[in-house]
């Protein structure tokens, strides 16, 4: 069986090697020239709204999925008539928004910060008098890693916003002094069977994912799975799905969706029965899902911009080294190391030690945010 | 880095998807027309001892390993002249013969089945007397799978065993009626450092591993690790190498040492926190070595001739499914799939699952050799 993948990049790399062990080929469109994934698979180099060159990946691939949302939902469209994909267009369009994505988070019950849309510089200071400050201004579309947002703290800022964010249609939304920011990843089959892998904290600096750890709260967890479980059923999803969350006062907050797998479910590769990959690349193909239980403890650190030396990496404890192969480029992620460990104490100090090697802030002493506290699944043993 | 590998079957596709993760690239030499590293590796088509193709790897290679061991010497000589590997031939031709080897053993104070080089049908005879019966007629070089091997259980069965294994210079061993038998991985580093995996029981049929499961038994794990330890620090070794051994009335008895990766260890890419492949990987490369300890329990199921739906076997709780991505035929191995779980229970019925899928024999049931019996990690718990 061969899989197709839109984007190919670390992601699409990823799910090539989980795929390739199990038997099956993968073929990448992207218009990078030497994209990262293209190592383990063929690369169609091409544009991703190129019909010629969907329709050429439709004839080589017998399904087709994507590592990133911002995929064309008309190319998803078109290789959905050509019986070539299992993702449905719409669903990806409603996550493809942060307004409409925000509405179906209200709809189906999902605790959200205030939030409101902003087509103007007087709607927005229309929003900031009903939202309140501190307050973040985002574009409807195509932001990642922090771009196309803008944190406004007085009602002067509201000029300065605009400019810097508002020539495409905005999302005002009230900035949430949250205590932990958290992401719960699971993955959904052909048939709508839902598993979920372990609730986990993660730390974000300037919009970037820095680092992610085990984030054992059973309460946080049924909490965060009802919720994610309600949107994988409302877009009818296929395959994995990452949801942010705000955690403010034991409650989650809905920050928003990736309709992927996604960079808070790395450490699964070495620390879970069954990767976030291997489950996704299950998913589309039709195979059974795999257990999601995690082993031990463990933690992940993003290399941005650079990968240090593997020989640093590896000879800190339970460290894994990943490099993607990318050209370093500042805030690009080119690799991270997961730390995986039946051992709390040396989860945290591995962690301790990756940051200190990347240059990376030590992690928050306060006791409510420290990572791994009763991080170890029930019974386990804590070395 | 780019690492070179001698070989390009499921064992060097192995090894390549444990190091392209951390950044390595791999480049594969074969005579085969498509070997299946080729999905993964560069592939320069050639015979081992063509060398004009060794000094095509070794400009494109940093560091070159294998994944056979019967690489001719030569070949190896020739790339440690050009210093493109740290593998060195003496060690490798001692372990090619059988003869050579046994000697290595018994020099290392390991105890072995009684042997006798045999060069003719005369001296097969006269070593029958000193041997004593049953016993085995193995060719010194090439043999594996059970191929140039003949059992001899009557006197009068000399003169066929010699007709049909005689051609080359052959090792007349004493048959061990053994208890079990089991194997041991360990991979040793450029400075000399070793680890080394769980005692792993193994099953033959007509030569061929049938499966391999956790064997858990400090007192065996002490002894063959000592074994192991000699033959490593002997020869001089650098990266993965496994020792077959057979247990008779609690003690291990050498019959084989592969100088590289090897099938009683594929169980290592799920159920150990690094793998055999990443660890050979590690070694060739210079980069520290990662922690062997396994997780759970453990067992591994061999594809014959055949590769089973993998609908069917990731059906079973906790199964990995590994399609080499080779045409079937008889004898042949074409995959392999992994039970791991924290659960004995489950790990015993998901290998006995496994192995009616595949239409192979059921498990002994004879207490002293069943499998997985006290199969945990001490104070682990057993769901």
């Amino acid at each position: 069986m061969i899989i197709g993948v839109l984007g190919a990049g670390q992601l699409a790399r990823m799910l090539a090697l989980a795929g390739i062990p199990m038997g099956l080929e993968f073929v990448v469109l992207d218009p990078a020239e030497r994209p990262c994934a293209a190592a383990v698979a063929r690369h169609i180099r091409a544009d991703y709204d190129d019909t010629t060159a969907l329709r050429t990946l439709a004839d080589q691939a017998d399904t087709v999925t994507f590592e990133f949302e911002n995929v064309p939902a008309t190319a998803l469209a078109y290789l959905r008539k050509l019986r070539r994909t299992p993702h449905k267009a719409r669903g990806l369009q409603t996550l493809q928004d942060r307004l409409t994505e925000k509405t179906l988070f209200s709809r189906l019950g999902i605790p959200t910060p205030a939030y409101q849309a902003v087509d103007s510089h007087e709607a927005l200071v229309e929003a900031l008098g009903r939202i309140g400050l501190p307050a973040v201004l985002k574009t409807r579309r195509f932001g990642y890693d922090g771009k196309g947002q803008y944190v406004l703290k007085a009602p002067t800022d509201a000029a300065r916003a605009w400019r810097e964010v508002g020539a495409s249609p905005c999302l005002l939304e009230r900035w949430v002094p949250f205590d932990r920011e958290a992401a719960l990843v699971a993955v959904r089959d052909l048939a709508g069977a839902c598993v979920f892998y372990t609730l986990t904290q993660t730390c974000h600096r300037e919009g970037i994912l820095r680092w992610a750890a085990a984030l054992r709260d059973a309460r946080l967890q049924a909490m965060a799975q009802d919720y994610i479980g309600r949107v994988l059923a409302a877009v009818d999803h296929v395959g994995a799905l990452a949801f942010e969350f705000f955690e403010l006062d034991g409650q989650l907050l809905a920050n928003e969706v990736a309709p992927r797998v996604h960079n808070s479910g790395h450490w699964t590769i070495e620390a879970a029965e069954t990767s976030q990959f291997e489950n996704h690349v299950r998913a589309v193909a039709g195979l059974p899902l795999g257990s999601t239980d995690s082993r031990g403890t463990f933690a992940m650190v993003n290399y941005i911009g650079g990968v240090p030396d593997a020989r640093d990496v590896l000879r800190i404890p339970a460290a894994h080294h990943h490099d993607y192969g990318k050209a370093a480029r500042p805030g690009r992620k080119v690799g991270h190391a997961t730390v995986a460990t039946p051992c709390v104490a040396t989860a945290l100090s591995s962690l301790e030690r990756l940051l200190a090697l990347i240059g990376e802030d030590a992690l928050p002493r306060d006791a409510r945010v420290a990572p791994l506290r009763d991080s170890m699944p029930d019974g386990a043993p804590v070395a």
